[in-house]
């Protein structure tokens, strides 16, 4: 195959002309296909399905001494915390355990710093102005919540390290009304991006204006490897924070919403022991406690965190192909053309595609037209709004394989089409 | 027996020498007793033991298709819906079911109204001043949320009807700060009283100055009744508001914490559709979605409304003579001396206790030194503050029967010793 750009106008011609007829062809199908959504497939759920069993002994007395059913224990049973803490990768006494969303323990992060501020900082609703970081592409979700509250987002690059620290560095330096950044350090959603050592490092010695800047850290994937030779591993930044002098500049966050079941899962933050107690005295507030059958349950079903791994290795082995079946499709269908770029991430949750600029809209529209669903161009950056219009998260773990390739199918025609377009627009 | 009132000083001075030589009799003890916690004993907890095998046939679809392993459904699968709909009296689609806790969706509804107003008011966080009115003696938990936002709390002395509701009316209808009034409307917490018809209809037709006033209407003992022949009801308030014109005026809370686990069960909201399409918007930033494998353990586990009442029942069986053992001795004990009033709850987790004036924390710091841990005095009104130190909960569910003999014996030693100190000052 020939680059799209090198060719002449009436070889451009020519092949738009085919691929209309394939994308007709397509379309007339009358398909119902979504590569939008980030969940795990059947196949993936029903590998946990031992969770269901697990507390059938009856035995519902933690290792404290606790009975799980009963009121008490705010911020989680010991057996809960090794588990999670082992998966966050922190000491067990700094963490909380939560519900069943990480989502959640994000939003209420937030939101109690807007009323209360953060370790005894002015509460945000207090301030004139709040401004987050937020390194582009990236999630959604945690664009909803600092736009839900007013705040104003600030677009951060990403590079194949990580975000773009100068950039980082410098506004957190000078601005004190920049109150966070948003980061998922490994397998990032979308890119399948993992922060270098010497990103992390940096992070970690930051001097932010505010002391109440936090980093959000979202470590969603961070056991959600694709394969067993090719993993990525990121420094640990709480301890790199320690190390920096800056003890209390970080909130990790994790769940096992995508290692047992999403929804029914159990969620955690982990920060220093001042940000914990800060934390504690609103949760005390706010609840008499989680669920600690379910984080029993959790304990018990894994055993320790050899179990989890091994656990996540048949995650792996499910969703492997699903990965390598676009990947495939992408290189073969899009490899040589030079109007689109995607990452080959070695975990995670999604594949990162950037069409030419100008294009995402397009092609997600015509995917849509065709019955394939696309998460919508621009959800990966703030208030929707992607400046290039080229970045197209796609997800491919949810459908079938087959349903998959046909859904790749589409894709990559639509975008052939929107880019022979736009490239014949300035011939 | 003798009103102590009625009785000279010599008399009283003879007495109390007895009453001091039990005290110290029974101090030498050693106990370590506790009637201070409004959760389930053991034996309750058992019957709900049938949950942890309720979903091992792997049966994890829900009714409407929706496989409750994975994301979605953010306000509740319709079997849960349908059974606390049942449960806290309202039409299926006027509900959103949540987590564990009903205290984690108030503290959210508290939360929320601060930073985004409610139905599109003012945030709180905007104004000077933001004011509750609290029905005392009322449940802490609720008094703390408040507190925590800074909300100004104004006492409502409780009649046997429930709050006083020219109070209520009158301070309404004039002060546009008043945004809410916290409500446990039937066997309250602390005094298990349930408000008349009467009360409910006066709440109904409240003309609040604020547009943004709701009622926080807990409804915590909702099915908790402890006799089949004696059982209070209520008017139900949301249709009671609609009827009155004042549609969005009420929020209802319900959770099945003392139903099957506390901390393992579900908690709901129940609010007109305005109110919830507000709350939705919040709660799609917030979360993903609920717990559905506990939604559905639930459902599947009562069956139906039915199958709830039914279990209720058991729970009855179980604290009945709990209730009566502790009201049996405050009888023989109080009965004539005319020192002290208590309540008889048809239902609830407390009894309502009320010293002389200026004696309850004394009652409840004499039981700690001879082993009895009570409800701190003074926990039951706002800001811990009651203006008569006389109101004492008493939680009778958790200690076994004998315990329970035990530690009356030493709480009644108590209120007699003080009370008798009290009376001779003015002697």
């Amino acid at each position: 195959m020939m680059s799209y750009k090198e060719m002449t106008k009436e070889e451009l011609q020519e092949i738009r002309k085919e691929v209309a007829a394939k994308y007709d062809e397509l379309k007339a199908k009358g398909l119902k296909l979504d590569m939008s959504r980030g969940k795990p497939n059947t196949e993936q759920l029903d590998i946990s399905m031992g969770m269901i069993d697990t507390l059938t002994d009856y035995n519902l007395v933690g290792e404290q001494g606790v009975d799980c059913r009963n009121y008490g224990v705010l911020d989680g049973i010991i057996e809960a915390k090794r588990l999670l803490s082992a998966m966050i990768e922190c000491p067990v006494d700094n963490i909380i355990i939560y519900g069943n969303s990480s989502l959640n323990v994000m939003y209420d992060t937030v939101a109690r710093s807007m009323t209360h501020g953060v370790m005894g900082s002015t509460p945000w609703a207090k301030l004139d102005k709040v401004k987050f970081l937020c390194p582009v592409p990236g999630y959604d979700r945690h664009f909803a919540i600092t736009e839900f509250f007013g705040i104003e987002m600030i677009n951060i690059p990403m590079t194949e390290d990580g975000p773009d620290m100068d950039m980082v560095e410098d506004l957190v330096s000078k601005d004190e009304a920049i109150k966070g950044i948003w980061c998922v350090p490994k397998y990032s959603n979308p890119m399948g991006i993992t922060y270098s050592d010497e990103t992390v490092r940096r992070f970690a010695n930051l001097k932010p204006a505010a002391e109440d800047f936090r980093i959000y850290w979202d470590n969603a994937y961070c056991i959600h490897h694709l394969y067993e030779d090719h993993q990525d591993h990121i420094l640990e930044i709480l301890e790199e924070c320690e190390k920096a002098g800056n003890p209390d500049m970080v909130f990790k966050f994790c769940s096992t919403s995508k290692v047992t079941f999403p929804g029914s899962g159990i969620a955690a933050i982990s920060a220093s022991k001042a940000n914990l107690d800060f934390i504690k005295k609103q949760m005390s507030v706010q609840t008499i406690g989680h669920d600690k059958l379910n984080q029993l349950r959790h304990a018990r079903f894994f055993g320790d965190f050899n179990g989890m791994l091994e656990h996540m290795k048949k995650h792996a082995d499910i969703i492997r192909p699903k990965f390598e079946a676009v990947l495939e499709m992408l290189d073969k269908e899009l490899g040589d053309l030079g109007i689109a770029k995607w990452t080959k991430p070695n975990g995670g949750y999604f594949i990162g595609f950037d069409t030419m600029d100008g294009c995402a809209k397009k092609v997600v529209a015509m995917c849509k037209e065709a019955g394939v669903v696309m998460t919508p161009a621009g959800a990966t950056y703030p208030y929707g709004k992607d400046p290039h219009d080229s970045n197209i998260r796609i997800a491919p773990t949810f459908p079938s394989t087959e349903e998959l390739k046909q859904a790749c199918e589409i894709f990559v025609t639509c975008v052939k089409l929107v880019s022979l377009d736009k490239i014949l627009e300035t011939k």
